[in-house]
């Protein structure tokens, strides 16, 4: 029992009394108020750069939107020169991040599906045994070869692991569940080259969410399962639950909408397939059993809400989750430049985490 | 070295080619970028309940932006009457919150310092020598006596810890650095109450800046430090550094602005004090040492950003700190529905985070 020691509401309270009381009432409401409340009206706002990030970040924070942001590929064979003038430009700065990070890279294939295989320079003698198996984001439909590998070249890099990355396949070539089987294929390989024990999968974007929806098939077929995963702010919901899908829009300078290009991608791959298949949007498949899990995004990320939603779906299923959010940083934007001390402590954080879950 | 499998750039892009290549440019501009990128212009926009919260949840979440979020009380004398009649609206929520979690409360005094010590109906055996004490929120003007309890409740009745509560001393009774002050009596005491070993500080807002001052006074003072702590969404930087106190404000239906009510009550207590002391914006303090933390915040919460920031420096000192973000969640969502699952879990979490890094 409370002793109330005086007696409070008896006295004149003033010019202010009523502001806190509108507060609280927000908190004890819940009855009379309608469970649909009117949308918030939220005014434009003018953003500047956050103050407390590096001159590198800044710069990528500090970009505008991406152009043509809201350009709607409809097919595959639409979307082939978007991604084949994407990877042009972005393979250009392929060879300055191998040699910044000594990191050799070479194609091969595994039973068939395309792949690389990333080598730093020198691997700790507790590296040794372990192998990364890597997903390449891009909405299922961007990011073919070399483009795909700044993410695992920086976990190679940062981290001083040796790296499989799955260069799968996408449309127009082959649509879902291509690419999943692609990612399977090497998965199962990996775990043939090194003990499962000591491997982990990671990935950004379609890439994380191919991470956990590996994880997903695994269970179902019975496969062994990484010691660990990296899912990076994971496209865990195509059917466009997640708030901040509507809080960041607009803001978010690489996704900018939840109706810009990355739905469209995605659904040009899904060709049909229901989006809320937890092979597509995994934030509804079942956690139980996953492997610990370290989930990073931002607070500008148009995915922050599936990022933290995967969080939380996976501490309800009892599983050991870590979470890192990057200050003002959009989507992905800790795979941009590897000179950014962001980028830097993001990918030691994850090898960190690996390091410590994956046997030696 | 990369071998190129196939030559690109060399056909025909087509009418999509150039939009990948302007969205891969804002990686790679760095060089001929202006340092100072001017304010991204984000428009208008009308922001539903999200789809995927609980309906208690949703409803707090709903709620229309606090009224009068805009006052500008400049003294102890003005904040007074506004504490005054925030506390009886609050304190009527704090019996019915006492039965549904089986808590028990008494006032107390402790070395002269104000406080509540809260007992659960039933104390698990690794529980019973283990104490925690909090400090509660209100920007260091509001939620005097039984107003600053519900945390302490929830704390107490859904992890079934024995919490001391400080009822520090606030405007206009008494400026900076008074609760500061009274916050390290109790610990004093705490620490002679139970072994420091086998307790932990939280508290959150004003209440999560006030934790972590508490562990950078122990540290300077050579005080014991506790086994655990949890700041949740800490007023961890009262110079208006953080992004999201930008990206979240009008978003965020608690604090609303960085120039609304919650700043004038910092800057009240602080009585003139330098802002940037880590004592009243603790991101700047010097966490090496601290123990394990584990901090809460919203996506929505216009103290994103500086819980985030807390994190990043927690990591960087070497520090295991966990995070979790309530989805759609504005300032302190968590600490106003116990029948909110999501409140619920957020304590289980923070919970089990103590649990583990207490000794039994």
């Amino acid at each position: 029992m409370i002793v109330r020691s005086r007696r409070l509401g008896r006295r004149r309270l003033g010019r202010w009394s009523g502001v806190l009381a509108g507060w609280l009432a927000i908190a004890s409401a819940g009855a009379q108020e309608s469970p649909q409340a009117p949308p918030l009206q939220v005014p434009a706002k003018s953003v500047p750069v956050p103050a407390d990030v590096s001159p590198q970040m800044a710069k990528i924070i500090g970009a505008p939107l991406r152009s043509n942001w809201n350009i709607h590929p409809k097919t595959g064979e639409e979307w082939k020169p978007v991604a084949e003038a994407g990877a042009a430009a972005l393979g250009k700065l392929v060879p300055g991040m191998l040699e910044r990070l000594k990191v050799k890279v070479e194609r091969t294939t595994i039973d068939g599906v395309r792949a690389f295989i990333l080598t730093p320079a020198e691997i700790p003698p507790e590296n040794r045994d372990r192998l990364l198996v890597h997903v390449h984001g891009g909405c299922y439909v961007l990011n073919p070869g070399e483009a795909g590998l700044p993410e695992a070249i920086f976990m190679a890099g940062f981290g001083r692991f040796k790296v499989i990355s799955v260069d799968y396949r996408m449309p127009p070539e082959a649509y879902y569940p291509a690419a999943h089987d692609d990612a399977m294929t090497v998965w199962k390989a990996a775990t043939k080259m090194a003990d499962p024990k000591k491997t982990a999968i990671f990935g950004t974007s379609a890439g994380g969410a191919l991470t956990l929806a590996m994880v997903l098939r695994a269970k179902q077929e019975g496969l062994p399962l990484p010691a660990a995963i990296a899912p990076g702010t994971p496209m865990s919901d195509t059917t466009k639950v997640g708030d901040s899908f509507v809080t960041n829009a607009m803001l978010d300078n690489v996704l900018v909408s939840p109706d810009g290009f990355c739905d469209d991608g995605a659904k040009v791959y899904a060709n049909g397939h229901d989006l809320k298949d937890p092979m597509l949007s995994p934030v509804y498949g079942d956690m139980h059993g996953f492997p610990p899990t370290i989930l990073t995004t931002g607070t500008r990320d148009l995915l922050l809400s599936n990022t933290v939603r995967v969080h939380r779906r996976l501490r309800d299923a009892g599983v050991e989750a870590a979470l890192q959010v990057g200050e003002g940083q959009s989507h992905a934007h800790y795979i941009r430049d590897d000179t950014a001390p962001e980028t830097r402590k993001v990918f030691e954080e994850i090898a960190g985490f690996f390091d410590k879950h994956l046997g030696k």
